[in-house]
Parts: C-alpha cells; sequence; structure tokens
C-alpha cells in the first residue's frame, strides 16, 4: 500500500476556503502533506496549509501546472478548469472525484439530464441557451407560470435559483444559460451525504433536515438525524445512493432531495465534495465528513458514518448593515451553553450574508439540541467592529 | 471583551510539538492566530502555526524577545526559561499558567513540598542536592531498600524515574538533584486533567485509568472511564480540584494519582498543560482537552467535560529495532474498525519508542471498546522503511 502518512506523498487541493480549511484539519490529524491552490492570499487555507499556491482555478494552465505537483488531486470547489484536469488525468494523475462527473455536476442542465437517464427522481425540467429562449417558451406557454429558475453554472447556496412568479420577475434575470423546473410543493428539503471508495466501498451519512426560516425562505438549521419517518428516511439514502452509484463516484457525494406532499423523494441538485449540511459530523459522528473525504479519495476504508450524538448546525452569517473587520459578538454567551462548537473561518471581513463560520450543537435529544440552536442563533452576531 | 477570534491577537506558545500540533487544530477552529517557539525547524507544528520561530525554550533571551511578539503567552512544555516568563510577567504580559506555578512544577523536589505543605496526600519522600547524598543516605539507613528515584527535573514519560532495589541499581543512577520515594503498592494508577479560568471557573474531566503492560511496566492504555467505584472517583476528583485550587492554577493541569492497595489516592505528579492522558478527548468528550486549555487561558467559559461516549488511547511508539523514515504498517487495518482515529504527529523519523502518535477508541461500551484498543495494538506497527 502507498504510505500516505508522514510520507513523500503530496495531496493535491483545488480551492482553499473553509471546506479546505476543515480538510486540512484532518490532513494535519494524519500528517498528510497537503498543497492548495486558491486565487486569493487572503484565503482560509493559506496560512495552514503545507504549501500555498495563488492562482485562478478556472485558467488552464494554472490548474495543470499546479497538478503537475502533487500526486493526487481533489477539490473543495467544482467550479474549476475540467479541461485542465482532463490533460492532468490522462497523463496519468489520480484525480477524485473524476473530472468527468465534476463536468456533469458543474451545469445543472447536464445534471438534471444525468438524472433523467438514469431513471432518478427530479422535478420536471426544460433547458435553455438563453434568456431569450426562455422567454419565449413562455409567451409561447410552452412553459407556465409559476416555476423555478436556475442559472445553469456558478450558482451555490440558493445563488442562481430564482422563483418566477410574473412576467415581471422574468424580465429580472440575467442572460445566461438556464434551466426551468417544476415548482414542487415540499414538506422537507432533506440531504444525504454519500462516500464512495476507489474499491467501490460506499456509505451513506444520515439523513439531514434542512429548517428554513418561515418568512425568509433561507436555511436556518441542518438538523440531524432529519425529524422525518424512518420509511422516508430509508427511501432518501437509497436515492442518494442510486446517484452515486450511476456516477461510479469516488470521493464524498453531497445530495439535495425534496420530500414532497405526496412523500416522493426528487433529486434537487448534488454537490461533489464535503458539503455544508454535513458539517454537523465533526462533533456529531465517528467520522467527519472531512476524514471521510480523504478516507475515499485515497481507497482507505470507510469510517462509521453513524452518529455519537444529535447534531445541529447553524451558519453564522454577516449581519445586514455591517462590512469590515468582523467581531463575534456574544461569542461567549454561546461558550457557555454546553455542547455548542462555534467554526470560525478565518475570514477577516465581514459584509451581509457572507458565510464566516458555523455553530454546531450536540445533544443526546434532538429536540433539546433544536432548542439550543435557536438561543444561539438568536445570540451571537456576526458585526463589523 | 477582547476579541479573539480574526482578530490582531497573537498567542504565544513555548513548545511546538504534538501537544502543540493538537492545540493548533483548535486554534484554527476558531482562527486564533498562534505564534510558536520550538528549537527544531523540525518540529510538528512549524508548518502549520500562523508564524513560527526557532530557538532553545531555555534561553532567556530567546523566550523573552519571543514573549514581546505575542499579547498572550502559554506553553505546551513546562521546561522553559522561567526567569524570562518572569520578567514578561512583571512587564504586564498575561503567561498562563503562571510562571511561578511552572516553576514549582519544573522541579520533582518543590512539587513534592508543594504537597505537603498543602496537605495533598503524596507518598514520603527525601530530596537530595545530588547522588552522593542519596548514597549518604542509603549507607546510613536514613532510607531502606527498594525505593523509588527521580530525578528532579527533566523527567518525562517515566524517563528520570528508576524503581531502585540493590546498592547495583543505585550505581547505575546520574549525579543529579533528585528524590527518593517511598515504593507504594498501588492498584491503579489514575489521572484527572483539571480546568480552571482567571475567574477560577473549574471544571474536572472523568478519571481515567492509565492500564500497564503486566510484564513491560509501561502504559499500554488510557481508558476513560476508568474501571473503578464511583467513590473512588469522586475522590480521586476531589484530590486533583485540591490540587489545582491550590496553586489557584489558570489552565489545565493534569493530575497523577496513585490508588493505594487501601484505597488512597496519592498524587504523583502534575503536568501544567494538556496531557496524554487527555488525548481521548477530542473524540470522546463534549469538549476536548486542547479547545479547554484556550477556554481557560483566555478566561473563556469552560465546555462541557462529559463525554458522548467510552474513549480509550492507545500510544503509537517506534518498534525496537527501527530507526528512519517512518511507516504506519497496517494502518489500513485499524482504519476498518469502527470508532477507531489515529493521529499522526507528523515526526518523520523513527526510533525505538519515540511518541509518533495515538490512536483513540470510542465505543458506548468501555469493555468493548478495551478489546477493540488490544486489536489495534497488536496490528499497527510504527517502523522504518
Amino acid at each position: 500500500m502507498k504510505s500516505y502518512f508522514s510520507s513523500d506523498f503530496k495531496l493535491g487541493v483545488l480551492g482553499g476556503g473553509q471546506l479546505g480549511r476543515m480538510l486540512l484539519s484532518e490532513t494535519q490529524k494524519l500528517d498528510i502533506y497537503t498543497v492548495i491552490l486558491d486565487a486569493s492570499a487572503e484565503a482560509p487555507c493559506a496560512q495552514i496549509c503545507n504549501e500555498f499556491h495563488q492562482g485562478d482555478l478556472l485558467d488552464f494552465e494554472t490548474v495543470y501546472n499546479f497538478g503537475k505537483k502533487v500526486d493526487l488531486l481533489t477539490i473543495e470547489i467544482e467550479n474549476v478548469n475540467i479541461d485542465a484536469l482532463d490533460k492532468l488525468e490522462s497523463e496519468g494523475l489520480e484525480i477524485y472525484p473524476k473530472p468527468k462527473d465534476l463536468r456533469i455536476i458543474q451545469s445543472k442542465a447536464s445534471q438534471k439530464l444525468f438524472y433523467t437517464d438514469n431513471q432518478i427522481p427530479t422535478a420536471d425540467f426544460s433547458r435553455y441557451t438563453s434568456l431569450e429562449e426562455l422567454k419565449h417558451s413562455v409567451s409561447n406557454e410552452a412553459i407556465t407560470l409559476p416555476f423555478v429558475w436556475k442559472s445553469a453554472r456558478f450558482g451555490y447556496d440558493g445563488n442562481g435559483v430564482k422563483i418566477v412568479r410574473s412576467l415581471e420577475d422574468l424580465e429580472q434575470l440575467p442572460n445566461v444559460e438556464c434551466i426551468s423546473e417544476k415548482l414542487i410543493p415540499f414538506k422537507n428539503e432533506l440531504a444525504v451525504i454519500v462516500a464512495r471508495n476507489k474499491d467501490g466501498e460506499t456509505k451513506t451519512y444520515p439523513v439531514v433536515e434542512m429548517e428554513f426560516h418561515p418568512e425568509a425562505n433561507q436555511v436556518e438549521y441542518v438538523i440531524c438525524p432529519a425529524r422525518i419517518e424512518d420509511a422516508i428516511a430509508d427511501k432518501a439514502r437509497n436515492v442518494a445512493l442510486k446517484v452515486a452509484d450511476s456516477f461510479d463516484f469516488i470521493g464524498l457525494l453531497a445530495v439535495e432531495m425534496f420530500q414532497t406532499e405526496d412523500d416522493q423523494i426528487l433529486v434537487n441538485e448534488v454537490a461533489p465534495r464535503t458539503h455544508n449540511s454535513g458539517h454537523y459530523s465533526i462533533e456529531a459522528s465517528y467520522t467527519s465528513q472531512f476524514e471521510q473525504h480523504l478516507r475515499s479519495i485515497l481507497n482507505l476504508p470507510l469510517g462509521n458514518t453513524d452518529s455519537k450524538l444529535a447534531g445541529i448546525m447553524v451558519n453564522l452569517v454577516g449581519a445586514e448593515g455591517h462590512t469590515g473587520d468582523v467581531v463575534y459578538e456574544h461569542i461567549e454567551d454561546i461558550l457557555k451553553i454546553d455542547g455548542v462548537t462555534p467554526h470560525i473561518y478565518g475570514k477577516k471581513m465581514t459584509k451581509p450574508f457572507r458565510k464566516m463560520g458555523h455553530v454546531t450543537i450536540v445533544h443526546k435529544d434532538v429536540a433539546k439540541a433544536r432548542e439550543i440552536a435557536q438561543q444561539v442563533k438568536e445570540t451571537i452576531k456576526v458585526i463589523s467592529k
């Protein structure tokens, strides 16, 4: 077996944000030499990895040359230059997740086609190369209002997604390649993280539930385990597994799903990496998603995905009206509460809605954890000095 | 309140070994800028802290100048230049643990005097400025064989401790300041970590048990919780608390104790820092000892010291007959077992008995964890290429 630990082996990571930073905590634990590429010298990983390179993740030459420096390449963000990855792979570099899967996932249009091609349940959709084409379909009544609009590329965290209820809404959209999706009333938004290694060993984490703010339509809490029936949870895990198997995926795949009013499970979208919906695992699981990511890409045995305790995650986002050097107001008050762990991502500047960190709450009882999570959310504020 | 997180605040740490490395995992989680001083450019912390300085921890000027660069100073090893710390403290630098406590603890002779001065139960002892003085006491029959000899300074991990059973044993000892201690037959060796912050908030971790190899007289397993009666555990926690309170300690204090044949608790020695006996806490506790160390020295509220699960730690030490570039043989076999987490300290060279890492085993049932720990110990080998 190859020796990854305290050895000459170099792991390359495209992207040096908070996901990379939490991954570094695991590469440090196992002493895996880690080299990071990110566009910003201020990236959360820059100071604490073994070797940092600054450069554009979408630039062919930059990604290609970076790949030449490492023994195995992975990502912490999917918006990277895939052509460079294809060339590196053809020259023998191991890259996980596989470039072909990243290419499909990068575009929401090709993701949706992949689901229908593989009989994976998903909401009905159409694709358009431009806004004009979409408007044409609306005026033709080929699609009817309301519907969900999604930018084909570069959407994240609800960015690049809009509900179009009127012709005025349509006018606000950018002129980019996009899809329209049937608006599905759903009871719950769920997610399952699947880990799969090169040997095909596969494990799923428990189903988590994204609880939305009743008015703001923003995820407030990620709750593990989801407060749903076992039969629904089994169905969601099986759908997630089917997605991962259809890709013959290697790495971590986060599968976001809707539980519809009539208890269907529909795949919303996937992320080919560690995911916000799995942050609870650092404190609550036997194996954190970040350790599991390493295990899967290095073809090591996968770790136990069960939970030690119920876990809830609250995102720490910049408060409205605050831009500048960050202060975590009242953090000492949440540190007083048992089972509460803040994670600060190392971004010096806050701005409204910027993801600055998260807080995990663990407790034996998920209902009690949910109460504490609310208390945490109402207490800590991410403001500027 | 002072802002420590993503701020200009600089935490200084004297020592950059594995304890520092595990502390960095927590300073990274909270984005606390951390500056490390260590004699070796190859120290486990060197590459992954925010700022690394190379220098001798026992040199006055080096430690003093380092202290001038930081806002608060702590240690990960107690063998540092205390005169420099005294001067820095007198000039207003916050240093935790306090230099006066480090001075007492640095010498086993002054540690023992401290226990007797504060009515803390400990084995009877005598102190000697040299080996000649000790030999004189033996020939005078002021002390009788067998007894325990301890070097007053720079002992660690059983180093600097010998049982003297014969006059020949006496001849093998180095000529240094030392103590002799009554040889106490004991049932168990126990340890309790106490955390205390500047406000005087105090918490104790559960009692752990050091299980020794039946022949080799070496700690094989650290087991939490200790498999002892509740009344004994309460007594041990109370003794540990009394030690910390007597020091008016700030930081983490690891108190090692003997449970004698007649169920007395005697303090063996203390370490003014995170400790090998608390490594299990990373996976098993609500708050790891490393996070707790930060909370205590920064005068933050202390975290919950309860365990999520039973935890057992196995040290990974270099195998006999192996010196050179390290390989962790069969690590993939232990990764197959649920609840098993290896920690690799990042030392490139192994040599016999060098501490290279540890493995934590967590399980709901401590007896089952103990079985798995044995399996782990019998499987993984730290060898050279």
